[in-house]
């Protein structure tokens, strides 16, 4: 039926509204309400409003409505963007190659170039997305049940990583804005501001207001979908774990109790479709996991560099301090409250992304404590089939397969940077060129 | 009841006479003398001195007469110091943001931030405290054994560990006496002492003799903060190892032998319980643990790279041994006594609490090589559980959950120190600048 | 049987006919077509023409005319061969001894002693062909099935690759062209660019035009070598992939299937023949995908190195780019084209040796989930030894089993090669010698 | 029985004779040889010569005439030998400490303090190893098989390994000689030899002949207890993997075949007593292990380090290459032939230990393929069980269980060495001071 629905879907744009019918009628009338469907609507309309998830349907009740359409107002939003995000990302790779190569040049070309990655990624999880909630649908007719904790919990996050995000990006205005005004004097006006805040477009291209607001929308929308995908990985690990504990509170319950085969023969199999879900949900979104952590990863390290090297106040090219001006909102200091506000966030972020994505696996090893307590009597060879998988089956989000994300995952990451570091930190010694300094305001993202 | 009890504990400060006798009434009596309760009574008290552990009744036999209470003068004094600290490690932060940034500065930083979350650690364990001894009281009525060498052996680490500690203390202050002598002359006042000794509090605050002392006493509190966290996770572990030990020993001595059914049920049930209690245990104390074990990585670093830097004998910043001052106790060569016997003594106490505590990983791992052994006429699905358990259970402590401890981690630990140690001493011919030199006396922990 | 077989093969020169019409009269008359002989026809054809695998009857029907023949031409080819990258091998070699040690001088005696290397390799592979050919033969046998896709996909790999290496020593003789020109002046002789472009021969061997001839096939021989073993590992694991895939597929279609413990057994053993298999090819070419892994592994941190130190355009000891000399054939950016393209086709070429190897392991792994999901009814002891056995057994390709061919090795090895080359660019610093430049030609593989 | 021999062994040099015809009357007579006593006789009594291993009987047939005593010439031997090294090793630490710190100064330390912690652990080694030859016999007693192969492998790699260690002390003994003739002139006496080869004795000691030839007797002696050691492991892994592949072969043959749950069990029972064999063993001797291992990985770093700093040739401190004198053997390459035979010896023999001590855990693992290939029918609970165990069972030689010895462990040790290698290099830029060239000597071990 699946792969029917999923067959449908690519003509689905010339009648979509008879689709959704028949999908309705060929499911089963959903009584209970879709736990991931609900829980997730927020995190995916924020999504849409930042060109990603070209889905229709997200925030109806039903599975069945949810389809991917190539037609669509949504995906012709998703292209403009990603072909302006490529444009961005060729600029910056000009610039790199006409100048004499730092590390810092190179920044905007990583950052705008994962933001195209991570925009290819997202339309993948869209395609994939419709089959993946049928499927979820189907699982939760099966065993019903409702987390309204969740949902609070998706909608919580959404509003404070999306906070935080924009407050970044606002200190990231300040701090450009005091930079302008310092080098370029007291006329502030936005051609002065785009022309200092993003060399490697007007460098080489005039400057016209069409252009200039293009950037500045480019620019915001790179920022937010890096933090999105931070978002979406955490959103679907809520909705994961809270599957998996759903079956581990069954069995904490049932510690040391004289229960019969049957449940834990319903358990088992409640485990194994779990278990499953992960499977599926990783195989969706495995490549958003790994291009949101090898972000974070080398961010951190970069922003770590930058900072231990020239000290939080930064080395501003035009020397904001030596004059007293006063005037600026935060007396000077716009770029090291940047600066530290960027570093602090981002190594938060990325903490809590591995910490609650590792929380899949732990919850997934739990129930092994109970089994080894089942009393001898009652014991038999479900027990024994559910400890084989429990200690057999790796059930773990993962960065394509290339890594698993579990609790000692974030341990490796902090001594792979603080290795790093230390080896970077030994070019400290090398004078950095004038032209380093120039290009430091590439890292305000 | 535990759940019950842990509830009423909350408002015992009000009625605590009365809730012993209740506790005693519910508990069935206890015959036998509580083995963790009384080998554990000399650590905790000591821990109670230096403010850590507010929980009253850690001297009773039994275990319904341990409490954690919020208002009581234990933590009033928990409190009063972790203000005290958090009071030292603001001024210490202070002055590392007015300075040049240089590695030595932030070490106090670190040293003081580290026993703040220390306190609050210990803090959290003392509230789990009181369903920790009760649990470990039912545990050890169901299986009543009584290990006296357990008790012999925590009392000895106290003593030992406790007066090298002391030892390393004396040592520091001779090293700063010397220090201050040769700096401010012979005058040696209280002023010049703690003036020359705390500089992160004296540069910026007027000198009080209440103010002083509260500093050294903040100080020395800090340094037994530090190896009371190694003491407490040595004894735990200790009587944990105990635990599986006592397993083990009905195992070994059962191997190759012919037994029903029912003694390999008993052992293990034995074993699952003791599994549990490593568990619950960890539960508690794994944040001790992770605290402890990055501070002391984190100090044999710094100090082996003090050490490889400047040699033995330090870089005196007021040129003690260019005079000819053999007034002094140990003829000027204080700080290299102090510097290599801190050194020495940090790493084996090091050494020490990662193998101990990496015994109860060890000891979980001896019945399989029994159970391997088991003749075949006996074997029977019990064995066979035990030894899914034993392969598949990772029964150690861990540091909150991201690493655990076992033997193989001591390694990883050396070659990481090796390998920052190599790294770091290229900074090594870089000429350091003279403010390095005067802030090595921070290092006088 | 197989003993005998191999046994003969030593003598079969003397009788080769006779041996193979008795070969087809002892098998059984094959009915299938020979997958494993068929899709790896072309790409054993091309290891022949470079010198590689003197087996004969490589290109026949039935595996029992593949013998290894000590006394044939392609045997005497191979020798010479050897003997010729020996000899240039030690050229080098006598190089470095009279030169002032440097990396560059170093690289093409690690080039050509990985050539002899390898080849010996081969030639092991060669005497061990025959018997694993018979073995797979009468495997296949056993379990009929014919994956027309998989001769499509090995010989298109062939294509690709060879294109690709051709295009990439084509692109090293342009660049050494416009090098030669350069610094000789127009008058481009064949004795100019074999001196310019082979020191290590030339400078202690008097020009001939034989010897430059064979020098030069010597290049093209050791190229393509080393292309060859990266092809030789991707289409075995083409092979051994598709036939865990044809258990998968199998066992993915009965997923959740009411079927007789007779289909779990007969599913079982075959997956045991495919483990195998995996176990009996992997002892004859995990030495080829050792050597593959550490070249790749040598020569991606070196070209990486060489690149981020000199910058894509190369440090040209003649300075070509300072004179307006329009005439070569891409302007002047030769050296630049060819060290981007061959970096570039290193790295993704290692890449898909990496993934296509660890696709064995992968496929390996597939059946545990369908196994975990085996409906209670009809889960039975058979169940149980294939979970058994996917669970404990580690069926992957190995490099001399040292290290297993999966996808975590990849992130592994590409960690190390950031460290590798963090550390490594700090020599970046210290001025190169002008003997450096005069060597970078020696990288022109 | 075993408990009341140990404790005569301590009275049994008063009444050797007596004990040993007792000890002979307890066991049950052996008719087979003992291997184990037979294939280490040649390596035990080397052992004897160079003062380790104070055991007598090893070259007895028996396993009861193995006795350790406290009171003999053998342990007197190794008494005066071990306070002899522990005089040279002050002597090496007097000479750190009165020296301006360098990396070459402190080698002869590390290396004499070796051979001390070497000699003791060789003499626990000899405390446990009558316990252990016992229980050894006993285990062959009860499954009689002879390998003679076994004794001429342990025979052939003593000579080969003591050969080469023979050849390296001669070549260090020419290289010293020539360096002496070239700093002081021709008149080659044994005072100058000695002055020159051992700075850490004679430069704060008077030269006198009994101290000269008991320097050089301990020279001798450490060289040669540091490769006894090396030499020690392979010979207890050729003994472990032989006993180990005993059960390999039996189940090889019984591949595929339709056995009795009997023969099962009885091929299983004797695994379990191989792999707790390899248990014991390792308790006795993974101390050995841990030191040889940890020896041989420093110095391949230290001698790596200085080959690469140094070029082959050495930095002699006396120009011996710039005077031509050509009366020396080697015509002046002395130190460069010692160097470079030192550096590839050491580096083969490391390897050489590594992989014949992992072959024990290979082996090990072996039993696997043949139980996931027993046919259905025969399939029963022994097999099972004998999978348990292969799977679950870390069979294998150990360094004090820090590390377990597998042939991964050559790899990481391997990219260890490489990333030390590489970071070291980069003090090579540094200037050496004139001090370090004299110490070179230092390394001619």
């Amino acid at each position: 039926m699946e792969q029917r629905n999923l067959k449908r879907t690519h003509f689905s744009f010339m009648l979509p509204i008879k689709n959704n019918k028949v999908g309705i009628s060929e499911l089963k009338p959903i009584k209970h309400p879709a736990t991931f469907q609900k829980s997730l609507r927020a995190t995916l309309i924020i999504g849409q409003v930042f060109s990603l998830f070209p889905v229709q349907g997200v925030s109806s009740k039903s599975a069945s409505n949810v389809v991917f359409v190539w037609c669509s107002w949504k995906f012709i939003y998703l292209l403009l963007s990603l072909l302006g995000q490529i444009f961005i990302t060729m600029m910056c790779l000009y610039r790199v190659l006409h100048n004499t190569s730092s590390l810092n040049v190179t920044t905007p070309v990583i950052f705008y170039g994962t933001t195209c990655v991570t925009t290819l990624m997202f339309l993948r999880v869209a395609m994939l997305w419709p089959a993946l909630v049928r499927h979820i649908a189907h699982v939760e007719d099966q065993e019903p049940y409702y987390d309204k904790n969740l949902t609070y919990k998706c909608n919580t996050t959404c509003a404070v990583v999306l906070s935080l995000a924009l407050m970044e990006h606002i200190l990231s205005l300040l701090s450009a804005f005091a930079g302008t005004m310092v080098c370029h004097g007291e006329n502030l006006t936005h051609q002065t501001f785009v022309k200092h805040f993003y060399p490697w477009v007007f460098n080489y291209l005039p400057y016209s207001f069409l252009l200039g607001v293009l950037t500045q929308f480019l620019h915001v929308q790179s920022t937010f979908i890096w933090n999105f995908s931070d978002l979406f990985v955490i959103c679907m690990s809520y909705y994961l774990t809270s599957r998996l504990e759903h079956v581990n509170k069954q069995l904490l319950s049932a510690q040391g109790k004289y229960l019969p085969e049957t449940f834990w023969r319903a358990i088992r199999e409640e485990y194994c479709r779990a278990a499953q879900l992960v499977r599926q949900v990783d195989d969706v979104i495995s490549g958003v996991i790994f291009i949101s952590f090898a972000n974070n990863l080398f961010f951190i390290c970069l922003q770590l560099f930058n900072t231990l090297e020239d000290g939080i106040k930064g080395n501003g090219e035009c020397s904001s301090r030596s004059k007293g001006n006063t005037s600026s909102l935060l007396g000077g200091y716009e770029a090291a409250a940047y600066f530290l506000f960027s570093l602090v966030y981002l190594i938060i972020r990325s903490i809590a992304v591995s910490l609650i994505a590792s929380q899949v696996n732990t919850a997934s090893n739990v129930p092994a404590t109970v089994l080894y307590d089942v009393p001898s009597p009652v014991y038999c060879v479900e027990v024994q089939r559910f400890l084989d998988q429990v200690n057999g089956d790796n059930v773990t989000l993962s960065g394509l397969q290339f890594f698993s994300v579990t609790r000692g995952l974030l341990l490796t990451v902090a001594g792979t940077i603080v290795t790093y570091e230390l080896v970077m930190f030994q070019f400290n010694t090398q004078p950095q060129s004038s032209d380093a300094s120039s290009t430091t305001a590439t890292l305000q993202l």
